[in-house]
C-alpha cells in the first residue's frame, strides 16, 4: 500500500509550487458536526509544507491559530524557516484561501530519535479496557455531515452522557483513536489526532465549540497501534474554555500532548 | 505612583520608531539564575508593544518561540497585526538584539470584560496557608545573579525539597507570587509571572530548563493582591519536558494557565 492511498496522507499532500510554497486542496473527508473541516486536519496540511522545508525531521512543538473558517476546496501554504538551530528549528507556515489567511502555525522541529536523557513518567496512562472489549463510540449511527467518524474510529469504556442525551456535567474522556484503513500513527498524524475527538464540553451541554489556538507538544515516535487518549476541560468563563489532550501510544509511552483554547458558540 | 515608577512597567516600556515598530531596554533587573533575562519577561516586552497596535484591549492566547537567548541590552520589536477580527484579533511580534531574531510572539487578543458565557470551574484552587502565615521562600538569601527575585515575592507552605538540597522527586509545587514594589497584577503582567518560579525539575534533580516554547491563556482580570500559583512537571522525555503553570487571583478566580516546553541542560 503507497502512502498516498491512506486518507490522511491523500487528503493532507501538499505539491511545490514556487520557493517555499505549496498547493493542498482541502478535502472534505474530514468534516465535523457543521460541516466545516476539523482544524487539526488543516493543521496536518501545514505540517506537511513544513516538513518540506525544515532542516530537521520531527515537529516538537506545535502552536497554531485559527483566523478564519478553512472550507473545503483549493488552498495554499506559504512557508518559512523562522531560525535553523542546530538542535532545534523553528519555521512558519500560512494558509491561504481566495487570498485570505486562514491559519498561522508556528512550529519547532527537532530530531526526537536522537534526543537524549532520561524519562521520568507523573502521570497514569488512560485506564481503558483493552480496544477488542471497549465500545465503538459511532456504533451503527451514521451521521452524513460528520466525515471525519468515517476515517477515524473510536472506541470507549462506556458510552459517554452526551451520547445518550444525558450530559454527564464531567468534561472529560478517555478513548482509543485509530485511522480506520490501517494507517499507523506517527508524529505529523498525532498532531492532528489531537483535535479529532469530540470536545468534552459536550457533558456540559453545549453543542460545539471553535479553536482559537491550538498547541501540540510531540514527544516521542509512537509505536504502530490503537492510541489511548484522555481529553479534559477544566475551566470555562467568558465564552471560552481550555481542553487538554494525551495520547499514549501502544507500549504505554506518552507520544502527545496539546491543548487548546475554544470559544462555544 | 505614575505606572513607570514600577519595575515591571519601567522595564518593559518600548517606544515607537516606525510604523509598528519599537525600540526596547532588555533591563538585567529579571534576570534567572545563569544571569540571563527571564523569558516570560522578555515576553512582557513583546506583549507591551503588541498592545500598541492590536484593536483590542486584552491578552487572550499569547504563543512564544524562543529562537536564541535574549540578553540585557537594547532591542527592537517588530509587530504585524495577522487578522483583525470583531471579537478576536490577533497579531504578531518579533523581538530583535542585533539584527537576530529572538523571540517570536503571535497573540489573539480579545476584550475579557465584553466576554458573555457562564463561569464552569472544576478545578481547586492551591490549597495554600494565608500569605501572612506562609515562608517568603528566599528568606534572608541574597543570590546576586537572580534579579528577578528582587522584583517578585515567592511565598510557600514549606520550604522545597529542592532548596533544602534534597529534590523531593515530585515536580509540582504551590506558591504565593507578587510585585515587591506593590504593582497590582493585570493580564499583561500575568502572562509574565507565569513564567517567574522556580522550574520544578528542581525537584528532580535538574539544575535548570530552557524554554522553547511557551503558551499562556488569559481568563479574566485579575483582582488586586496575591496571586496563588499551581506549577507542575508530568512528563519528563528526550530532554524535554512540559510545565503547566496556573494563576488563580485573590478572589479565587481562575485568571491565567500557561504551559511550556522547555530543555534541559
Amino acid at each position: 500500500v503507497s502512502a498516498a492511498a491512506y486518507a490522511f496522507d491523500a487528503d493532507t499532500r501538499v505539491e511545490a509550487v514556487a520557493d517555499h510554497r505549496f498547493a493542498a486542496v482541502i478535502t472534505d473527508r474530514w468534516n465535523v458536526l457543521g460541516g466545516r473541516p476539523n482544524g487539526g486536519y488543516v493543521l496536518g496540511v501545514c505540517l506537511q509544507a513544513l516538513t518540506r522545508v525544515m532542516p530537521l525531521p520531527d515537529p516538537l512543538a506545535v502552536s497554531a491559530f485559527f483566523l478564519r473558517p478553512t472550507e473545503p476546496g483549493p488552498a495554499e501554504v506559504g512557508t518559512a524557516i523562522v531560525r535553523s538551530g542546530r538542535r532545534i528549528s523553528t519555521g512558519e507556515a500560512r494558509l491561504y484561501q481566495d487570498g485570505k489567511e486562514t491559519l498561522r502555525v508556528t512550529a519547532a522541529f527537532s530530531d526526537l530519535r536522537a534526543a537524549p536523557g532520561r524519562t521520568v513518567v507523573l502521570a497514569e496512562k488512560p485506564a481503558l479496557p483493552p480496544p477488542q472489549q471497549a465500545i465503538d463510540l459511532m456504533g451503527d449511527r451514521v451521521i452524513p455531515e460528520l466525515t471525519i467518524a468515517q476515517r477515524v474510529e473510536y472506541r470507549v469504556a462506556a458510552r459517554p452522557g452526551w451520547a445518550r442525551g444525558e450530559p454527564s456535567g464531567r468534561p472529560r474522556q478517555e478513548l482509543w483513536m485509530r485511522f480506520r484503513d490501517g494507517r499507523e500513527p506517527d508524529l505529523l498524524s498525532l498532531a492532528s489526532l489531537v483535535d479529532a475527538a469530540a470536545p468534552p464540553v459536550l457533558e456540559l451541554g453545549e453543542t460545539g465549540s471553535a479553536t482559537v489556538e491550538l498547541t501540540v507538544y510531540l514527544r516521542a515516535h509512537p509505536a504502530p497501534g490503537w492510541l489511548a487518549c484522555r481529553v479534559a476541560t477544566r475551566f470555562v468563563s467568558g465564552g471560552y474554555h481550555e481542553e487538554v489532550f494525551e495520547i499514549w501510544d501502544s507500549t504505554g509511552a506518552l507520544v502527545a500532548q496539546s491543548r487548546q483554547l475554544a470559544l462555544l458558540p
